[in-house]
Protein backbone atom coordinates (compact mmCIF):
# COMPACT_ATOMS: atom_id res chain seq x y z
CA UNK A 1 0.00 0.00 0.00
CA UNK A 2 1.24 3.51 -0.94
CA UNK A 3 0.05 6.62 0.64
CA UNK A 4 0.74 9.79 -0.25
CA UNK A 5 0.45 13.32 1.46
CA UNK A 6 0.36 15.92 -0.65
CA UNK A 7 0.48 19.80 0.59
CA UNK A 8 -0.74 22.30 -1.87
CA UNK A 9 -0.65 25.99 -1.39
CA UNK A 10 -3.32 27.66 -3.87
CA UNK A 11 -3.12 31.57 -4.25
CA UNK A 12 -5.15 33.47 -2.10
CA UNK A 13 -7.38 34.67 -5.46
CA UNK A 14 -7.50 31.47 -6.95
CA UNK A 15 -8.80 29.19 -4.29
CA UNK A 16 -12.14 27.67 -6.00
CA UNK A 17 -10.30 27.73 -9.38
CA UNK A 18 -7.81 24.87 -7.67
CA UNK A 19 -11.01 23.25 -6.34
CA UNK A 20 -13.34 23.10 -9.52
CA UNK A 21 -10.00 21.69 -11.16
CA UNK A 22 -9.54 18.98 -8.21
CA UNK A 23 -12.60 17.98 -8.28
CA UNK A 24 -12.77 17.05 -12.08
CA UNK A 25 -9.13 15.22 -11.50
CA UNK A 26 -10.66 13.42 -7.91
CA UNK A 27 -14.10 12.44 -9.73
CA UNK A 28 -11.69 11.01 -12.96
CA UNK A 29 -8.77 9.16 -10.59
CA UNK A 30 -11.23 7.51 -8.07
CA UNK A 31 -12.31 5.03 -11.01
CA UNK A 32 -8.33 4.35 -11.84
CA UNK A 33 -6.90 0.60 -10.96
CA UNK A 34 -5.48 0.20 -7.87
CA UNK A 35 -6.70 3.95 -6.44
CA UNK A 36 -8.15 3.30 -2.59
CA UNK A 37 -8.56 6.67 -1.65
CA UNK A 38 -8.41 10.30 -3.36
CA UNK A 39 -9.45 13.01 -1.03
CA UNK A 40 -8.49 16.73 -0.64
CA UNK A 41 -8.65 18.42 2.64
CA UNK A 42 -8.32 22.52 3.24
CA UNK A 43 -7.24 23.87 6.06
CA UNK A 44 -9.57 25.40 7.95
CA UNK A 45 -7.20 28.72 9.02
CA UNK A 46 -5.54 29.23 5.99
CA UNK A 47 -7.70 28.23 3.16
CA UNK A 48 -4.94 28.47 0.71
CA UNK A 49 -3.69 25.29 2.29
CA UNK A 50 -5.02 22.10 0.57
CA UNK A 51 -3.79 19.05 1.26
CA UNK A 52 -4.45 15.47 -1.29
CA UNK A 53 -4.69 12.25 0.89
CA UNK A 54 -4.20 9.42 -1.43
CA UNK A 55 -3.87 5.81 -1.23
CA UNK A 56 -2.83 3.33 -3.71
CA UNK A 57 -2.65 -0.97 -4.05
CA UNK A 58 0.95 -0.60 -5.53
CA UNK A 59 3.93 1.97 -6.80
CA UNK A 60 2.91 1.07 -10.38
CA UNK A 61 -0.87 1.50 -10.08
CA UNK A 62 0.63 5.73 -8.46
CA UNK A 63 2.71 5.46 -11.76
CA UNK A 64 -0.18 5.21 -13.96
CA UNK A 65 -2.02 7.67 -12.49
CA UNK A 66 0.64 10.42 -12.68
CA UNK A 67 1.31 9.79 -16.26
CA UNK A 68 -2.45 9.81 -17.19
CA UNK A 69 -4.45 11.79 -19.21
CA UNK A 70 -6.36 13.23 -16.98
CA UNK A 71 -3.35 13.75 -14.56
CA UNK A 72 -1.32 15.69 -17.68
CA UNK A 73 -3.83 17.73 -19.13
CA UNK A 74 -5.70 19.28 -15.42
CA UNK A 75 -2.59 19.50 -13.17
CA UNK A 76 -0.55 21.75 -15.12
CA UNK A 77 -3.40 23.56 -14.72
CA UNK A 78 -3.76 23.48 -10.97
CA UNK A 79 0.03 24.51 -10.92
CA UNK A 80 -0.95 28.04 -12.53
CA UNK A 81 -2.63 28.74 -9.88
CA UNK A 82 -0.18 27.52 -6.86
CA UNK A 83 2.01 30.15 -4.70
CA UNK A 84 4.36 27.67 -4.10
CA UNK A 85 5.64 24.47 -4.99
CA UNK A 86 4.07 21.35 -3.51
CA UNK A 87 5.49 19.46 -0.56
CA UNK A 88 5.28 15.93 -1.60
CA UNK A 89 4.94 12.61 0.88
CA UNK A 90 5.15 9.43 -0.52
CA UNK A 91 4.35 7.14 2.94
CA UNK A 92 3.99 3.51 4.29
CA UNK A 93 1.94 3.53 7.37
CA UNK A 94 3.70 2.60 10.23
CA UNK A 95 1.18 2.80 13.28
CA UNK B 1 -16.00 15.82 11.16
CA UNK B 2 -12.29 17.24 11.98
CA UNK B 3 -9.67 15.97 10.28
CA UNK B 4 -5.68 17.11 11.41
CA UNK B 5 -2.66 16.29 9.68
CA UNK B 6 0.17 16.42 11.92
CA UNK B 7 4.03 16.46 9.90
CA UNK B 8 6.75 15.86 12.33
CA UNK B 9 10.50 15.81 11.77
CA UNK B 10 12.30 13.63 14.04
CA UNK B 11 15.82 13.67 14.91
CA UNK B 12 17.46 11.03 12.36
CA UNK B 13 18.95 9.13 15.54
CA UNK B 14 15.22 9.17 17.56
CA UNK B 15 13.30 8.13 15.03
CA UNK B 16 12.49 4.66 16.57
CA UNK B 17 12.32 6.10 20.27
CA UNK B 18 9.63 8.70 18.42
CA UNK B 19 7.67 5.56 16.78
CA UNK B 20 7.82 3.65 20.21
CA UNK B 21 6.35 6.59 22.10
CA UNK B 22 3.77 7.62 18.97
CA UNK B 23 2.58 3.22 19.38
CA UNK B 24 1.40 4.46 22.93
CA UNK B 25 -0.21 7.61 22.27
CA UNK B 26 -1.85 5.76 19.34
CA UNK B 27 -2.91 2.72 21.73
CA UNK B 28 -4.52 5.04 24.14
CA UNK B 29 -6.23 8.02 21.69
CA UNK B 30 -8.06 5.41 19.72
CA UNK B 31 -10.31 4.59 22.51
CA UNK B 32 -11.20 8.36 23.40
CA UNK B 33 -14.88 9.34 22.95
CA UNK B 34 -14.88 11.34 19.17
CA UNK B 35 -11.63 9.59 17.87
CA UNK B 36 -12.46 8.21 14.11
CA UNK B 37 -8.67 7.56 13.00
CA UNK B 38 -5.39 7.91 14.78
CA UNK B 39 -2.89 6.77 12.27
CA UNK B 40 1.07 7.74 11.66
CA UNK B 41 2.67 7.49 8.63
CA UNK B 42 6.39 7.52 7.71
CA UNK B 43 8.11 9.08 4.10
CA UNK B 44 10.05 6.19 2.33
CA UNK B 45 12.75 8.07 1.27
CA UNK B 46 13.28 10.78 4.81
CA UNK B 47 12.29 8.36 7.61
CA UNK B 48 12.68 11.45 9.65
CA UNK B 49 9.10 12.64 8.41
CA UNK B 50 6.57 11.44 10.58
CA UNK B 51 2.49 12.14 9.45
CA UNK B 52 0.04 11.69 12.12
CA UNK B 53 -3.19 11.50 10.56
CA UNK B 54 -6.64 12.23 12.52
CA UNK B 55 -9.81 12.34 12.69
CA UNK B 56 -12.49 13.42 14.98
CA UNK B 57 -16.15 14.02 15.52
CA UNK B 58 -15.84 17.19 16.87
CA UNK B 59 -13.38 20.00 17.75
CA UNK B 60 -14.35 19.40 21.61
CA UNK B 61 -13.34 15.78 21.11
CA UNK B 62 -10.05 17.23 19.93
CA UNK B 63 -9.22 19.48 22.36
CA UNK B 64 -10.44 16.61 25.03
CA UNK B 65 -7.82 14.59 23.24
CA UNK B 66 -5.03 17.47 23.69
CA UNK B 67 -5.81 18.17 27.08
CA UNK B 68 -5.90 14.31 28.32
CA UNK B 69 -3.09 12.75 30.40
CA UNK B 70 -1.46 10.27 28.46
CA UNK B 71 -0.98 13.10 25.79
CA UNK B 72 0.59 15.87 27.99
CA UNK B 73 2.46 12.71 29.38
CA UNK B 74 3.57 11.14 25.88
CA UNK B 75 3.62 14.19 23.20
CA UNK B 76 6.02 16.35 25.48
CA UNK B 77 9.13 13.65 25.20
CA UNK B 78 8.31 12.80 21.68
CA UNK B 79 8.81 16.33 21.24
CA UNK B 80 12.82 16.40 22.96
CA UNK B 81 12.80 13.59 19.76
CA UNK B 82 12.33 16.26 17.30
CA UNK B 83 14.25 18.28 14.89
CA UNK B 84 11.94 21.16 14.33
CA UNK B 85 8.72 22.17 15.35
CA UNK B 86 5.60 19.85 13.49
CA UNK B 87 3.54 21.28 10.62
CA UNK B 88 0.00 20.80 11.94
CA UNK B 89 -3.22 21.27 9.56
CA UNK B 90 -6.72 21.34 10.98
CA UNK B 91 -8.94 20.45 8.31
CA UNK B 92 -12.35 19.93 6.78
CA UNK B 93 -12.58 17.74 3.96
CA UNK B 94 -13.84 19.27 1.02
CA UNK B 95 -13.18 15.88 -1.61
Amino acid sequence: MINVIAKNFAKKAKIENVLELAKELVETTVKEDGCIKYEMYQDEKNPSILIMIEEWETMEDLNNHMSSEHFKKIVPKMNEYMDQKPELNICKKVL
